[in-house]
Parts: C-alpha cells; structure tokens; sequence
C-alpha cells in the first residue's frame, strides 16, 4: 500500500490522569492513543461516524500490540505516525508509531474486523474500501499536526 | 430512613493504573470506585440490571460531589459504606464514605435520576422503590465485604 | 475576580473509549476533562510544570462537583469554559462549563489546596499569586480554541 | 516452567465505565486486566510491592499483545488465568487467557523487564527469581478465585 496515501501523523499530549506512580505514562493507555489516532486518520479521509452507525457497520478489534521503547511523560508533545498496513476482504491492519522528537516512545499495530450483530465476519463495503485507499484530504489537514 | 436498610459495606483495592506521578490514587477515580460499589449496593437487594436493560429502565447520573480528605495508594484496603440517602418520586441520592481502617479518605455523593430516551424525568416504578427500601439479602452479602 | 482574565476556552472531543453502554460519554470522565481544561488555563498563563515540580509544589484536588445537565456523545466538538472564582491564601477555586453549541452539558467545580508533603496546607509563592491572576497571554492562545 | 506452580486464577467483574458504545467492555480495559491479575499473582507468591519499592525495584512492561475472541459485558463474572510463561535473567514474560463459562474471551500476554531508573536492563535479583517460581500460598488462596 501506498505509504503517501497511508500515513496520517497527529499530535498527543499525555494528561495527568494517564501517568502511574512510576511517574511515566501508564502503558494501557497505549491502546486508547493508537485508537484516537486511527479515528483521526479515518476522519481525515472523510468518513463520517454517524453514517456507519446509521448503517449498522460494526468494526471491532480482534488484535492489539504494542512494544514499549522509551518512556512518555505528562504533557510531552508526542507525535503519533499511523499506517494502513492492511486491507483484507473482511479486516484492515493499521500500524503505530509513537515518538517524542526522535525519540521512538512505543509502536504496535491493531487488527480491526467489520463483523454483524452475531460477530460473524463480514465483508467491508466496496465504499468503504475506496475510502480507507484515499490519502487525506487537504481540507481536513491542519498546518500542524491536529491534536488527538 | 433507616440505616441499616440503607447501608452496603465493600471493599476496594486500587489498582496500579488508577495511580498518578503524586504517587497516590487519582482523584477522578474516585467516582469510579462509587458506581461499583452502587453496583454492588443494588446487586445485594436483588436488583437484576439485564432485567432492568430488557423494560428499558435508563437511570442518568445528574449530581456528583466528592470531599478528599486523605490520600488512597495502590493496593490499600479500602472500605466503601454506600448509603441511600434520600428517595424521591423520580430521583434517589446516594452518600459514599471510603475508609482505610479509621482513616476517612474521602466522602461523596450522588444523585441519579430515572429518565426517559429524551431524557425526561420519569416516576421510580412501585417494584423498584421496594427493592431500594429493602436491606441486604443475607444470601448476597459475603462474610467478610465483597470485593469491588 | 475579573471575568476577562480568569476565562480560558478550549476545545475537548470526547474518546470513544470514553463512552458507555448508554451510548453517551461516562460521567466519571468529566473531572478528567475539567483537569485538562485546567492545564491549558495554566499553562496559558506560562506555568510550567516542570519547574512547579522542581520547587516541589503539591497542589491537590480537595473538593470536586459535577451537575450534568445533557449527554454529551463520542466526537462531540466541546468547549470547555474554565474560571478562576477564588483565590485564597492556601486555595484556589475553578469553575466550569461544558457547552456543545448553546447547550450546556455539565457545570462544575474544583478546589485546588497548595499542600507539603504531609498534606498540611501551605500558602501560595507571591509569584505563583501573580501568575494566577493573569489573562492568558497572546501567544499562547490559538485564533480558534486549543484542544485538550 | 511447571504450570501448576505458575498458574493463578482471578476473578473479574468488568465495571459498567469499562463498556462502551458498542454496548461491551472497551478493549484498552484487558490491559488493565491483566495487570490486577498479575498483581494478584505476585501477591499470592508473597510479593511485598512496598518493599520491593524501597529497595528500587523497577519493572517496567516492555511488550503487550491481546487477541480478542468474543465480547465480554458490564457484571460478567470473567476468570483470569494467568501464567509465568518465561523467566529470563532480566526479564518475564506472563501469558493470560480470559474466560467466562467455556467462553474464551481475550487471550493475551506481557513482557516485563527489571530496569534501573535510566531504563538499563537488570538482572532478577536472585531472592525474587525464587518467589517468581513458587507455587501460590495457600493462605493466600480463598476457596473461589480472589477478585481483582
């Protein structure tokens, strides 16, 4: 796939209530960033929640990873890099990349699958397929980074 | 009304991620900790939250106050005494205290209110104002207080 | 206290993970944005956290109320109000307003104690004083309202 | 590595802030999950975490992975079965699989390194690699699963 037309980057900054005792960001909190920044990346390329819950589309997620490289601090400007790696018939795979500077923070990687009521597998529309193919559009770009 | 009726004692620990870089629980966990042990508080008079799913009842919390008084760590023995404070035609209160050992950490309250999808406020059905002036059932209460 | 310098505006989209199974943002979930909200109030007045740790100020949370008047739902563009109301020797006092459009989603406030390490209250720094009672500066505020 | 030693069963109730709007429990909640359950473990085992706190014990979660099988629900009475699937000299690795009934619901597993306070790998001090291979106590044990 296409890296230009794949690649989103967004700005986070980690709130108080995400640090843990050890005084570094609480590495669950991984998973909802890597979530914020993949509802950003779809935005980008238009797609409107509201319509895919009118139209019953249910995506969820089937695997998550994450590699913790360094540590994150209360209010770092952390930049994250997300990827459409994957567009299979029933699921795609996006691919993170966290960083604060140069400074690699986590990566990791989500499988999300368009699946009915009874979770059973199902194809993702041709729509929507054309949609996660689109690079993001300049009007939903932000001179910086958006925040997330 | 009457406090023996009304009073549910559980216990709490805190968990590693509820922490902050104070090194203490994060203050928003707080009303967290005070829905399950309302959960708990309902669960120990008989109340069945599929059933209440199934005839559509929607109880909306509309007030929250929290007083801290002392600091909560990871892993304390926390005790939570939920009471029913006040019984209304369309709303009930809810008062909270959170001991370690004679410690008062912090005290709070609630008001939750039964409403309809558009929000409106609607009459608390006879059964359930019944079941929230009932004590503990003694086959749900534990010997020593149950876990949240 | 003058309104002009004690208001900062920002901007707030609820995470999805911040939903619950009624389908609108959880309540526990607002005294994490107020706290957001509360950072960018300070940091627009030029506080800097890392060096409020270095000297070793401790401010804790001692008083906290939410009334929640509307649902506020996943991807809502939100802005939040916040307010210095009260400026005494040990502590201080904000107030806020959620808003989506003109409707108001919840109001609320917080008591913040300057406080050592034996949570005895200590008197705000002369400085800190100053600070508090600023507006925001000019190039900390964005044209539209930061998000948070 | 002996499963009957390794092996802790916990109990787990998701709370009702643990779903969201798709009406189950978020998936960022199974990392927290796994970390109550893996506290439980180490306690079992007689783990102090304030001693090992003051002698600065430094653990960090290196890796994260989850593979998410079926939906869980707020109330679920879900069993945690976590695992010591590896002891390295400076790090470990816990596997977890979650289960309601029969049902599987999340199988997952985490890396964990000792690290000093420049995240510099060290090696298991040899008292703890000895508690690390021990079975659970039984005075630890209650005669249902402890909930986390």
């Amino acid at each position: 796939m296409d890296d230009t037309a794949s690649l989103t980057r967004t700005l986070l900054r980690p709130r108080f209530c995400e640090t843990d005792q050890m005084g570094i960001v609480h590495h669950a909190n991984y998973l909802i960033y890597f979530e914020a920044a993949r509802v950003e990346w779809l935005r980008r390329r238009g797609v409107d929640f509201a319509e895919w819950s009118r139209r019953g589309i249910n995506v969820a997620v089937v695997e998550a990873s994450v590699q913790y490289r360094s540590a994150a601090f209360f209010d770092d400007h952390l930049i994250i890099e997300t990827r459409l790696l994957e567009l299979r018939s029933a699921s795609i795979r996006f691919g993170y990349r966290l960083l604060r500077g140069d400074t690699l923070i986590a990566e990791g990687g989500t499988r999300l699958a368009w699946v009915n009521a009874e979770r059973k597998l199902q194809r993702i529309p041709n729509d929507i397929r054309v949609t996660l193919s689109t690079p993001e559009r300049p009007d939903e770009i932000a001179s910086r980074p958006a925040r997330v």
